[in-house]
């Protein structure tokens, strides 16, 4: 059965409904109508149904949907309890904000392996992982089962490294270094980008009163 | 004359065009079709199409998109050559890792004061520019044009910072803590999120072959 291509789109908002959905569970919510997720979220209540419409709708009764299988569902297509595990390149201020990052929480995210080339910081360690020598990385992804790739070098090495990952067969590609990656089909790279974020910020500040 | 509201889905696209036709011009290109805009955006043409037409259409003709006043264009629609002065909050590793990201090139962010509670990090300078005690932050706000507040502290204090900046006016707060912020209408959040890249990233590793 050929399946329904999803819609990057709708991917990205798939996150946010789910930290939403967390928070009303925390608080003890049991239902949610896709107006109060409208409120919550920003999105219309027609997007929102259009959005869940892509994955079967998630059932929608009179009540509203039901926020603990809500979530759990949103949390199963984000693969959000399936392990991954990374090795990350670039263990400077950006690695170490990656590696100490509180916001993980049932995200999946399991780093295994630091590496940097600066013997300043290699032998040091981060949250109880040493960083070790990046010569020793592609031993270590011969060796061991990982998934993604964190990239936290300087845009100048970004590149280097993707095709490390490449050729080790890594499918995920975490860049935080402000270029675009060339990689192969069959390569997801997802791309944080500060200043693409930053101009969101400015488009707002020119336009508001 | 009523403006047009323009979808924040739009808006959020627009950096990425502008990174592209930055690139396009630094190559020497003179002209580029919605296709090849489809080609290295991965957006389809009928949506980049659909996405200009919000500001006029920027006049396509038979060759496609002048590169150079397209990058102009859409550049002021985000106010990127509008100088934002901008005060952190937050000098720890991410901070610095903010203070020092190179990728800000035309974004028109002016980091003009940085703040911490840290007694170790006071004193010291990222980039020329020497972190102060944050007791002053608020004198600060008072005396200098600030435009944006940058937040890079830890999610328990981020609230505290966001107040802050909004009882000083600010119209704009760059949060990069995981946590929703409440502030008062007129005033524009835009989150950083890592937890909510990294679950797009999951998704498609859970659903490649």
């Amino acid at each position: 059965m050929a399946e329904k291509k999803i819609s990057i789109a709708v991917i990205k908002r798939l996150p946010k409904y789910l930290r939403y959905l967390e928070e009303l569970e925390k608080d003890g919510v049991k239902g949610v109508s896709s107006q109060q997720l409208s409120e919550l979220t920003g999105f219309t209540a027609s997007q929102i149904r259009q959005d869940f419409n892509n994955f079967g709708g998630f059932g929608q009764q009179g009540f509203g949907y039901n926020v603990k299988s809500l979530k759990s569902a949103i949390g199963d297509i984000l693969g959000h309890d399936l392990v991954k595990n990374a090795v990350m390149i670039g263990a400077g201020n950006l690695g170490k904000t990656i590696a100490k990052y509180p916001g993980f929480m049932d995200s999946g995210l399991n780093i295994i392996g630091i590496f940097d080339r600066n013997p300043n910081n290699i032998g040091q360690e981060i949250d109880g992982i040493q960083i070790q020598d990046v010569k020793n990385v592609e031993t270590f992804l011969e060796n061991k089962k990982v998934n993604v790739g964190i990239i936290s070098v300087n845009k100048e090495s970004a590149q280097d490294i993707a095709d490390i990952y490449v050729k080790h067969g890594l499918k995920g590609i975490w860049n935080f270094a402000p270029i675009d990656l060339e990689v192969p089909e069959g390569v997801y790279v997802e791309n944080v980008s500060f200043t693409e974020s930053f101009l969101v910020l400015s488009y707002f500040l020119k336009n508001s009163k």
